[in-house]
């Protein structure tokens, strides 16, 4: 028996389905500590867009650190900081017309989540908010409040109250107009509906199973808000930072929502960093009000910045994720028409893809049989039936060629 | 106007008591970017145990990266976990007898608190939760449904339920017995206290003022909590790592608590990491039912098994926290004897101290003087009347009488 | 300025719509002070389905106070509660094969629909309720939070909360299939609705705008509600004890629900009273866990006996309730069709109608025109837009006549 | 098996204590329906103040019936109430300079509790509410959440949140000075405890025990609530009308609190009736923002207005409760001195009395012991070891002095 086994909580769940101990890695590729090869298409459930150990990063992070620049800050002003700031105003801010102010709410994901929901709360004085089915936006209670999945509200064990799904684009395939259910709620004074402080939304659901909302439904949602008086939270924790091709997901919806949520690979690095961009009239908390021990963490300011340097100085890295993504999709249409009594449904934009198995069983055997060929991916979706593929954005041409014959390959092996 | 003006959010706050931009930081120094030297009797709230940049960390760290480690894992098996894990059991749990799972909640403390409350609730079938006047705990819903300050409560936007204040130790200062309270409300079936599925307590009360709690009321809470069947959660995320002394804050009451949260020090470097330790018996998720994106950074692995190494395997560490801790208590008792006339107070345990003001004011304008004097420190308290001290363990007996030595001046320019 | 204002608070209502002061009473008919007849389509929301002051019901309160019954016995065996519990099981529940307990759960409508939520909260170990738009259960914190009009949420002065409301009938007008969004929530374990404990239900929404769900709708539902577990609370408090026609409201869509909640005209003569039935599988309180001052009001027990002896003996009431249903229906046809522009919608069952106007403003109108000729209605729905007619069901053709008259000249004077 | 034990709720308590089938009643006595005769030192409870079917108001209710007064008028104006709300303020409020307005919130206690906290909570926008270890304030939702008893809490199957448990008083016996705890948790901005929009508390707490507070602990309540803006709810359910001895409770301490519940005994005969008290500056709601069916029931304001004439136009009845509640005071202290072993211990003010056993079985074993020699008493106390005195305040010297024999007898019988 392993000391993992030994000393690690049965909690954990992706060493279940890759039982190897890694050691190092470089670029789109894990290496296990007997040396064996795996190609990723998971990238730390897209905390690694830029890759594994960037070079670039990694050359300014060494810089940082053997210079002894200051590590841990939590919000005293710093070089690093400064650094940033003026970076993402110049790179991402600026170029794209965006005037938010930032919070720096803590290291991970759900913290910029729970400090979005605390601000959209306080700025409105209303408890509600409205969330979507299958959302995924964090493990901590504010955030497990508005995630979908029951496993995991489950295990808050309290009843999670304040929240109220709706559905989500293409949840009914058509059959319901957009926001007919969510619009009729909220101008029936009679409906019982909780007036709600806040909507909070992701741009495409990962955990969910790689469900891309239509831009037009992403611009409708950002109109209802607005018609209702109601805030905007975009959770952009796994899509933003290029993922699905433009920095924001929301960005080619035309929206600027009131509220973002960055966090995974704002860092570039893989080292835990989060922001909570707010519009400038929202910035209503008192010094302190919200704080945290992890908020400034230079290293993960320091690669942040030079990944903003790197890759979102022009719109190369834009347009090489939207044709990698087209490149998925057309293998994906193919297995599609492969196989069409498994009715595969192929999803998603950029390079954040899914393929929808009828069970999450069919979709767990492709994945370990892509992982015994050497590529590693995961399921999500409520029962994991959508195979899930989050290559970084810097794979090559080749890599994503090699991963696409591995993955044409597995699905063969389960579905013949 | 500052970038940091123009575009951080308001909630800022250390940044307003030191306006200096900082940049680099070795052992108990900080350096601002025109090379002005600051003593740190802050560090990092407690997170910076080793000191910045401590040595023998920095070098691990280097190598680590350089030799490109895996940086980020989520819940994978990797080299670098099973060196802590290993570490952690042969530096910590074996010689102090203790029998512990480990959970990786998450990058922060609130992380280990959240997943600390999730348990204990799901383990029990009960909501309900017991904490103590003037705790803290976190920022995140579940953690800050349990911490008292008035002013971070607020800020949730929704009525924080499911947790009851008890009085801490020397909260009456003697006029109650320990527990009178608390005990008479569980065993009255009709006292209207929900049965509570846990108490969560600090050994010593960091941000509420440096309360240090006699090792007795804390050997005293645990025989309340096994007589009475509710779990004990220990938060160690600021006392810990031998911030009092021994490891654990709660190592000489003689206790072990059914589950304890580690964060700040414990990844030794000031990058996040955090332990939730749980009595085997406790271990009831299933695979995934708690996760996160930042919960396997193995370069803060690798410092914290770094760290353990050097500073744990014998209790050098410990003996020279307690001494200099004994030398700060000197000083205090010298400037409460000084300024009979102000009613000071001196508090805490180890390196973790309080010289208590009679206002807020007072204490911020002690803190201000030594800032300019070129030592940083906060306050804690619920009105922030308490000088507080939190220098790395790692100073040396100079830098700590340059520290005490500015103090004493610091105290005399505003109470003389 | 009245005693009535200068004592009585602010929040009294109907006698602002009908400001004099009411003496007596018989049968249809409401007499003021100064002698003035008022025809009563109100019938005391629905309490007074046998008229004021019934004769029969009358000689029986009248002879049990002559006789020192005793009046107030909370649950304690007497004579009048056996007789009560005979006669109900005689006249009610035989005959149409209900199998139910009783529940005497307070003296209103309210307690009735508190004792079900605790119940069926306590059988199912689950905390969330479905309830419908525009709903109607009470005012207490656990009958509010399942109610749908917003104003009178907001007086809860907290967040109301575990409740989630699904599209009553016709909610969209046939634009989606009944219960596609409530079940697909149901099945998708990512939806992130809390599984229900149960779904409350009004078998005509009298509050909501006399709302009558088809009975397909009614028998859909508790399909639905078996397929899933779910415990069925059909809430009967004004549209049972023959107001539809049938004693329940529910029985033509020939369903036996979990739970009916009784209370209103129960009594028969107005004097507090209610019921919840429980389906024997749910009889798990223990003695005591849910009680009350006001379950055992004999001079109710009294008159309810005999309200069911002289109404429910055979099935005259129903069809006449029915048949002046009808002739209500058919004049409101008449009222749609003299009126094309203003669209009016017809709605209701049995002799609980309703008349929708474009606007509350409009209902109102019409309601004070009736009031100024002698005709007692208030309006209901969201926003006040439908006029709303619960006559006593003992009401004589003639005064149905009168009354419908007094309506259209009413609606004349309004619309033209 | 009988019809009740077929058909009523397993939930049904008194039947089971007292298993005899009641059929009348006149004053002091209830009569089985094989005529044997009960003397009730219960009194419904503390509803039946002036004894059963009390001549006075028998015979007003009688004409009202008789001349077709109308009945169930919801807050329609009637003349019933005029002449209960001249009369209310004649007799009650006017010689007590009390400065009130009235809701009528339904038709129980617990429909006078939720109006209470409903309204407290919105004219604050505070949430939190203090009530008191074994307060007893009804069983809907809101009136629950207030309430001590762990069974009757366990029975809402939802968390019972937004209420915080403070000592009543003597819970300590003078161990803590009054008001300590709560003062300081109030004043300390980081005690955790949500700022209160109000505290609730009895006069004497009849189910928790006949807890009779001091009128200096009352006083220093009040106080206590005025200093930190906290609205003071007095529900006088169970203990006003006269019960103590003053129409209320309070009254001796010298306070007007901001709210005061009324129910039980206001309606005279022991129909459903109930007040809400409020100072004119809380009157905020809006018309109907608050309601119910069962405000307004003539009978119970008829026979509500002839006892308040009958029994409050001078001081008799106030003299006669104090010095009857001396009478058994003085019994209680003989038995406890004859039994000085069992620990007996004497409570209660006025006619609200009890004699506390050692444990629930004996104060039981003498109810049974006195019931089965004719005298109906309860017990309770969180374990039911108070045996408890509530006979109607009309009870006639005789009457008490052989319901006291009997109790001298029953304990003799039990302890001896």
């Amino acid at each position: 028996m392993s000391i993992f086994e030994e000393l690690e909580s049965e909690v954990r769940s992706y060493s279940r389905g890759w039982p190897v101990v890694f050691d190092r890695a470089q670029g789109s590729r894990l290496y296990s500590e007997d040396g064996k090869a795996y190609l990723d298409f998971f990238a730390g459930a897209g905390a690694l867009n830029y890759g594994h150990n960037n070079p670039h990063l990694k050359k300014a992070l060494i810089d940082y650190i053997q210079r002894d620049g200051v590590t841990h800050a939590l919000d005293m002003y710093t070089v690093a900081k400064r650094d940033f700031l003026e970076t993402f105003r110049e790179k991402i801010l600026a170029p794209r017309e965006l005037d938010y102010k930032i919070v720096f709410p803590g290291p991970g994901g759900a913290n910029a989540v729970e400090a979005a929901l605390k601000l959209a709360r306080k700025v409105t004085g209303k408890e509600s908010v409205i969330n979507f089915t299958n959302a995924f936006h964090g493990m901590t209670l504010g955030a497990l409040s508005v995630t979908g999945n029951s496993m995991k509200r489950g295990a808050a064990g309290i009843p999670l109250v304040h929240a109220t799904p709706m559905p989500y684009d293409k949840y009914f395939d058509g059959a319901m107009p957009d926001f007919m259910y969510f619009e009729k709620l909220l101008e029936d004074s009679g409906s019982g509906l909780n007036e709600p402080a806040a909507v909070i939304v992701e741009g495409v659901q990962g955990e969910g199973g790689i469900n891309a909302a239509r831009l037009e439904w992403l611009k409708g949602l950002d109109d209802l808000c607005k018609r209702h008086g109601i805030l905007l939270i975009l959770d952009d924790v796994q899509m933003g930072c290029g993922r699905t091709g433009p920095f924001f997901s929301f960005e080619d919806a035309g929206i600027s929502p009131d509220i973002v949520c960055l966090s995974k690979s704002i860092g570039g690095y893989g080292l835990p960093m989060a922001l909570t961009l707010i519009k400038p009239e929202l910035d209503v908390w008192e010094p302190g009000e919200h704080n945290g021990t992890f908020r400034g963490i230079s290293p993960a300011f320091v690669t942040a910045t030079e990944a903003l340097r790197v890759y979102w100085s022009d719109d190369e890295l834009e347009k090489s994720t939207k044709a990698k993504g087209e490149r998925i999709a057309s293998t994906f249409k193919d297995l599609v028409e492969s196989y069409p009594e498994a009715n595969l449904v192929a999803k998603g934009r950029g390079l954040a893809r899914g393929l929808e198995f009828g069970s999450g069983e069919l979709a767990g055997a492709v994945c370990k049989a892509a992982f015994e060929r050497g590529l590693l991916m995961e399921t999500s979706g409520p029962d994991g039936e959508v195979m899930k593929l989050l290559p970084p954005l810097t794979l090559t041409d080749e890599e994503l060629s090699e991963g696409l014959a591995i993955i044409t390959e597995s699905v063969a092996a389960v579905l013949k």
